[in-house]
């Protein structure tokens, strides 16, 4: 199967089960779910759950035993999309092309629909309905590497010094590699490890999807840096050039656009690198790392 | 040894785990770690972490094995705190006499402290190092316990429906309770009944220390509607009438001051009634509950 056809199927499968697990619109609260669901469903490629399911193939898994843990992972990721987006935050009207949270529901719906998906992501990982697929040992696993790679020393720890660097000229490279590697590698990195852990991994192959994990979110995130500057409005859904007008933190802001193109392409290598060990079982790895550096949005 | 003695003693012993578990304000991001630990330790009497023990110690367990869940329960309440304070929400300045997180250290950085607070939760309960001590098995139904009940269908299910209830003048007795049980219920609730799973309960006290909780907590929140009206400003530490002058939903504003304060009473009831097949190995949770209806902040 080609990449597009397994990103499209593996999307598909993604949303029909996070339209099973979130909670339905007609129970109350009502605006709080149908929040919730809006801006789960707001577009995301779900690039995050399928690097689950692809590495819980890659260890020799069964992918269905990540299911639970692939949507609590979009639903950790959307959360910080909705509170990122807040006017106390980025103040963003629009992501994806369509209306923030906040602009729809309001800010006070916006903050609290974020901590209901925050929240729903662990009671969906535990839920007792998954218990005879799954083993509690590796369920617990899975939510400790989540929510440290989510929390303070995570993606919320990314998201402060991103925050407290805008607008500062004097922001260095190891400035920029803390901002990336915890605001978005840290969730692609906990992707993968989470699918390795769920498929049954040992501890040799958990350390190289590991490896492949930081080298790939980082590539990820210097890619988006990239597209901010060269892709037009159209294509990434959102103002190009906007991170350079709010003097954010970026690899082409620090090491120019040659470099980070060049450092892209390494992180990529390393990615490829770090999955040596595997034979063609870890194929899909390959191409969504290739796939993550060459998307136009 | 009485109750004001244990209170006193068990506070102490929570804060000093809080303070071990938390991230040092010396590790990055200061700001971000400062203020989780700013709300934390701004004079919470523990209520929830010291029901998770007693309900612990009431089903003959180990209280040990439930001091990281009962400091995750005050992570999730401060956090929850910090969130209702906020602008958009209830935009409150102070809280028990202290300036709330966002006037200390800005919208964002308490947006954020709110949301790291709820991620360390998790983190901490499926800590590997406690792996010892107590079964994965139960530190799984622990979280799907505390995610459930602080989640849409808890907790913040109860703030949107208490929020959205603010100002209207046709609200009713099941509104009420649905906020009640909900927004501040669901935590309490969560909390004895971790204790309980924590302790090794078998399914006959399970449900009578879910009972209690159930009881207890309807009975901690008709309680706090009574002190805003009875209490003085510097007892409770926020504006003595606040409820009121907001237009809250509140038991006395719906039934009549006399009326909640025998429904408080009947719940105290409830709760004495649900212990009725412990000893006095249950001493604690019912003194508890006598000392929530007559407390005076």
């Amino acid at each position: 199967m080609d990449l597009k056809t397994y990103l499209k199927e593996q999307c598909i499968r993604v949303d029909a089960a996070l339209d099973r697990f979130l909670p339905k619109e007609s129970e109350l609260p009502h605006s709080l779910h149908k929040a919730m669901r809006y801006s789960v469903f707001a577009g995301g490629k779900r690039v995050r759950p399928i690097l689950m399911l692809a590495a819980c193939q890659a260890v020799g898994g069964d992918t269905e035993r990540a299911i639970p843990a692939a949507c609590a992972m979009e639903m950790i990721h959307t959360y910080s999309l909705i509170h990122d987006d807040l006017p106390a935050m980025d103040d963003d009207d629009f992501r994806r092309g369509n209306p923030t949270s906040h602009k729809v529901f309001g800010e006070a719906i916006a903050i609290l629909a974020g901590d209901a998906l925050l929240t729903e992501a662990f009671k969906l990982i535990s839920d007792p309905r998954f218990a005879v697929d799954c083993p509690a040992a590796a369920r617990l696993a899975v939510i400790h590497e989540i929510a440290t790679c989510a929390g303070s020393y995570g993606m919320v720890g990314g998201q402060v010094v991103d925050m407290e660097s805008e607008g500062k000229s004097d922001i260095d490279l190891p400035v920029v590699q803390y901002i990336h590697a915890h605001k978005t590698g840290a969730l692609i990195k906990a992707s993968v490890v989470a699918g390795a852990l769920l498929g049954g991994a040992d501890a040799e192959k958990l350390a190289a999807v590991k490896r492949y994990g930081e080298a790939a979110g980082l590539a990820f995130q210097i890619a988006d840096d990239i597209l901010d500057i060269e892709g037009t409005t159209e294509e990434i859904g959102k103002d190009a050039g906007s991170d350079e007008a709010r003097g954010k933190a970026t690899y082409p802001a620090v090491i120019g656009l040659a470099a980070a193109k060049e450092e892209a392409q390494a992180m990529m290598d390393e990615a490829f690198r770090a999955l040596e060990i595997f034979g063609p079982e870890a194929d899909y790895l390959r191409e969504i790392a290739l796939y993550i550096v060459k998307r136009k949005n």
